[in-house]
Formats: C-alpha cells, sequence, structure tokens
C-alpha cells in the first residue's frame, strides 16, 4: 500500500495501531532513541516504509510549511556571545518578542568562524520558519545561506556585503550609529577637548564603520590623523590595548570616544595604569549604556541605544514577515532604524 | 507517477528539473519563502506532490535518522542564563566538544517556566538528535517531553525527578555536591568557627539539596539550627536577603557556607553594609570558583567545580549514545561523578 501523496498524510497513530506498539514506541524508533528491542523496531520500521509515515517535523512543515522556530545566528564565537553584555540584552527583547507569539527561539552557537557550514546545513535542514542575524561581519558567508534555504531573514546592524544593496533589498534594524558617534565627539568638542581620539570596533563590520563616520563628521575632516585611531576589536581587552597604542602614538590627547563600553572599562583601565586622571587629564564617552558603563570608574558618559528594544522590532518585523506568507514582504515592511542618545555622566 | 517508498527518494534537483526551475527556488517554496512568482510557486508545488518529495530535514532523518544537531535546554529563563557566568561555561564546554564531532548546537530559550510546552513540541518535531538539559527543577516537565520525544538525552546534576530511579536510569554528568560542601564546612570549623551559616540554593533542585546534606554531615547533625539557614536561589540578589534573614535570627554567626559564588557576592554585600568584616567577624566561603569568585572584596575561599569539563562531558556522553545507535545505551555508558576541591583565599 502507497499512500496518495495528495491525500491526507499517514499519522503516527496509523503507524502505531497497524504496528501494534505505542506512539512512544514509534516516535523512539523513527527518532532513532533506544531502549527497543530489535524486533519491534524491524516491525515498527517496515509499516513507516509501507505507510510511507513522514515525521513530524516535515509533515507538519509540508501541511502548514511551519516548524515554530525561529532561528538566531549571532556571528561571534559563543565564548563572546557570553562575556558581552550586548548579545544578552539583545536576545532578551527577542526572547520577549517571540514568546509573545508563541515561537520558539533556537540559538544556533558556534565555536569558530569555520562552522558555519554546518549552520548553513541546519537552515537548509528546514527546521526553522525564519531567520534573525545579527553582528555579521563583512565577509560572513551567513547571508548566502539564509538566501539560498528561501529562509525569510531580518538582520541586526546595516547589511554591509557586497550586493546587500540589490533587490530585494534585505530587512533589518539599526541604529543611527553615524549620529550616535557626531553626539559623542560635539559633546568632548563642547567640553573644549582639541586632541580626541577614537577606539574603533573592527571595520569589518557596519556599526563600527558608521561610528567612524560620524567621528569624523564632528570632527569636520574625512581624513583625521591616523595617531587618534585604534581598533578595539569590541573587547574589553582590545580597549586595553587600543588606549595603550593611542597613548603611545599621541601623548597629548586629551580625550577618547570609544565605540562600546566594554571597550571603554579596557580603556579606563590603561589610563588608571599610566596616571591619567578621568575626566580631568583625559575626557571619556562610551557607547552602549549597559552593565559595563555603570561598572565603570567614574561612572561613564555613553551613547545610549536601547538593545532589548532593537531585539524586540527585529523579531517583530520578521514575524509580520512569515505573517504575511508567500505573498512577498508587502509594501509596509522596511528598515527600522532606532536613535541614539547621549547620556553625560563624569567621565567627561 | 508516486514514489516507492522503500527506493531512493527524489531529490531536490529532481524536483528542479522537472519544474524547470533552479534548487534555489525549490527551496524557497518548499521552505515558505517569499520572492516568487504565483505561476511558478504552483507549477513547483504539483511537481513536489507528483514526486512525493520530502524536504531535506525529515528526508534526511529518514536516510540516516540524524539532524546533526543536538538541542540544548537550561531550565532558567533567558534572563538566567545571561548573567551568571555558570551557564555560558557549561556551554563552552559543550560547545568545544560538539563542534569537534562537527555537531551542531542548538540552544533552545525560555522567557518562563509556561514556554516548556513549545519546547517540548520543538523536541518532538525531530529537529535534533538528542539533548542535552540542566539546571533542572524537581517538578520540571522537561524529562517527560525528552522521553515521549524518544530523544536520547543527558542531563546535568543528579535526576531528582518522581521515576528517575527508575530503569533505563538517565545518564548524567555532576559534580559530589555533598563532599563540596562537607569540603567547605570542615575548613570553616578547621578555623576555629562555631555558629557556621548556610545559603542555599533552591531546594528544589539536586545540586542544592546534596550541599545542603553536606553542610549537615560536616555539622554532624541532621537537625541544624534553622535560623542558621537560609535560600538564596542561586542568585547574587538572593544571596544578598538571605545573608540579611540571617543576620537577623543569628547575630552570633560567625561564618557562612554560601552554596554559589554569586550569591556569595550578595551576601558580601549585605555583611559589609552591616559592618561585619569578612574574614574577622565572619568568614565567607563560596562554591563554583568562577568569575564572581574573582570579582569578590577579599578575594572568596570557595569550592572549585571544573564547569567546562563537566559541560564536555555531557556532550561526550551523548554523542557516545547517539553512536550507539539503536543498540541501546551500551554497557559502557554510565553516570559521570566528577570531584570538587576547597581552594582557599582571604575570606576564610
Amino acid at each position: 500500500m502507497v499512500s496518495d501523496p495528495k491525500g491526507p498524510r499517514p499519522t503516527l497513530e496509523a503507524v502505531a495501531a497497524r504496528a501494534g506498539v505505542s506512539r512512544a514506541t514509534v516516535s523512539r524508533v523513527v527518532n532513532g532513541g533506544t531502549g527497543v528491542r530489535d524486533a519491534v523496531r524491524e516491525r515498527v520500521r517496515q509499516v513507516v516504509a509501507e505507510l510511507g509515515y513522514v515525521p513530524n517535523s516535515a509533515a507538519r512543515s509540508l501541511v502548514t510549511r511551519r516548524t515554530g522556530a525561529v532561528a538566531v545566528i549571532i556571528a561571534e564565537p559563543e565564548t563572546r556571545i557570553f562575556t558581552d553584555p550586548f548579545f544578552g540584552r539583545q536576545l532578551r527583547g527577542i526572547s520577549h518578542e517571540l514568546s509573545a507569539a508563541d515561537t520558539q527561539l533556537v540559538l544556533l552557537l558556534v565555536e569558530h568562524r569555520d562552522n558555519y557550514a554546518r549552520i548553513g546545513r541546519y537552515l537548509a535542514g528546514g527546521h526553522a520558519d525564519g531567520a534573525l542575524m545579527f553582528s555579521l561581519h563583512g565577509d560572513d558567508p551567513l547571508p548566502a545561506m539564509a538566501e539560498r534555504a528561501g529562509l525569510p531573514t531580518v538582520y541586526g546592524g546595516r547589511p554591509g556585503w557586497p550586493g546587500a544593496d540589490r533587490a530585494p533589498r534585505p530587512l533589518y534594524v539599526d541604529t543611527d550609529n553615524r549620529d550616535g558617534a557626531r553626539q559623542a565627539v560635539r559633546h568632548l568638542l563642547g567640553r573644549g577637548r582639541r586632541r580626541i581620539a577614537v577606539i574603533t570596533g573592527p571595520l569589518d563590520q557596519t556599526s563600527a564603520l558608521d561610528r567612524l563616520d560620524g567621528y569624523r563628521d564632528a570632527l569636520g575632516t574625512a581624513n583625521p590623523d591616523p595617531g587618534l585611531i585604534a581598533d578595539g576589536g569590541f573587547t574589553a581587552l582590545g580597549g586595553e590595548h587600543a588606549m595603550a597604542r593611542l597613548l603611545d602614538a599621541a601623548p597629548d590627547l586629551d580625550a577618547v570616544f570609544v565605540c562600546s563600553d566594554l571597550m571603554a572599562n579596557g580603556a579606563l583601565r590603561t589610563l588608571r595604569a599610566r596616571g591619567r586622571r578621568v575626566p580631568d587629564d583625559v575626557a571619556v564617552v562610551g557607547y552602549d549604556d549597559l552593565e559595563p558603563a555603570a561598572w565603570a570608574d567614574p561612572p561613564l558618559t555613553t551613547v545610549r541605544q536601547d538593545v532589548e528594544e532593537m531585539g524586540r522590532l527585529m523579531a517583530r518585523l520578521l514575524l509580520r514577515r512569515l505573517g504575511a506568507g508567500g505573498t512577498g514582504a508587502g509594501p509596509d515592511l522596511a528598515p527600522v532604524i532606532t536613535e541614539p542618545r547621549l547620556v553625560v555622566r563624569e567621565s567627561s
């Protein structure tokens, strides 16, 4: 007997009834579980083949085209995901929004970037209805993987990969990083600082690039002194080292705009070690206004972006896109840009 | 034409060729993606039905019974997962081991415990080959869900749910929590302390119960002064409040064994606020030896458990079980118990 592919598909119950076993036993055999006698296993497999039974995930995805899950991919090694509060906060916003829609958040973790092929296979395997991706780097293969898997995707941060400006344009949520950086540097200029350095994130990320552009805007030059620019890689240790390089290259600097609070904490350590008083000798402004801004000594002037809200917006945009189903993205779906805001504290 | 369920299954390529479209288009239609014209979508769906094509995840799981993924479920709201270093560290060990086996780590996050039904559906959907679960509470429905889904599972921490002692016994990795607690309290006794309090974790978790038993063992009584016992819920704020309750109930206490470093940090805050010197007035011993032990002021005497290694052991045990396939758990698969070790620093 072969089932009619256009008729109703055979159920787990039908297999169990025909094989004379419980539903749990069928499920165990089909999912490769243990604790089933060989003879029983063989009988169940035979009935599965006879009836043309397809296990849940595919059966459901054939019927509803839905798994009820959204994959979240952060293009960083898991060590960073669990030490930088930015990611936890963004996931909190995503989790809140997906929960409200009874959709399962599936976080795909990798140890190294060379594990991405595995993520591509999982995405192509139909285990999620859509994807949220953030912290992408210039050459990340992830957007192409989502595209190949035909998986509706919303990005965190302005897309910077080659071809991202071709139609259909990717959906994304970002904050106006360039304006945030302008606010920070104008504030330092307003405090009378004239030798303002910048510690950037990795320049293969658009958030890092846009903040550097805002720094240039505020200084009013496309070519600031290169001795005032150092890459801190968005980590605390990177910020510590970048500050040391800046003090060596430009000992007369009187302020530093640090493109994340985590890096600013590292920079403050170096300034303390070199005997520079904050803000008297060197004024410091960070970016994010997350926990590391509160840990800082002195408390950190910083540019606040609502990271949790950005997570919520990403999830909402994707859910609306999935709700629109096969009818295309819909004319009302567009990237969302939030506004950052300077918060002045003692470090400047 | 209807495919023979016992013969080779139709491929994505076959559907693409017959429908006269690209593989990407077929994938997009099958996965519910956007950007495909209605006429093309209709043609692809027709060919899918004609050939009896089953999308990747199920097709692969029918052939190999493998998705190449392991689900990780931490029975805590995601806010705790991203603020307690214990979880990040355990995930690091898991990630390392799964990566080495080219297996994708799929972390299922929930906002509340009432989201567990959704996790159950995802597990039953065949999206993972096995599961790792940790930080379970007494009444967690998660083990039963894994059982119903027929999903091979390894637990972090000694199983404490009803029926966990029935065959087949669950596989798990734990540390000897009872012995760790005994080491901590004996150390305090050795320093001449006589009124030793304890701040426990939530007593619906076996790790918390076992550490409380170790405290009783070391004191040599099954019924210690209840005024010396307070539940801190394994959070910093819980530790802060528990310490305050202990000082109110037993102002003459001269030591406290705190069952996690995170809670110990909270307890130290309360002791400082109440003007008690550490270790002079009150000696403090923590548990874990993770980052919070290093943040503590003064540096914390604590019981070291190798959390990352426990993650690796869990993953290794599950991979061996999956490798054993349908032939049962195998005689060589058994729970693994690691040994904790006291690390003496200034707080005692």
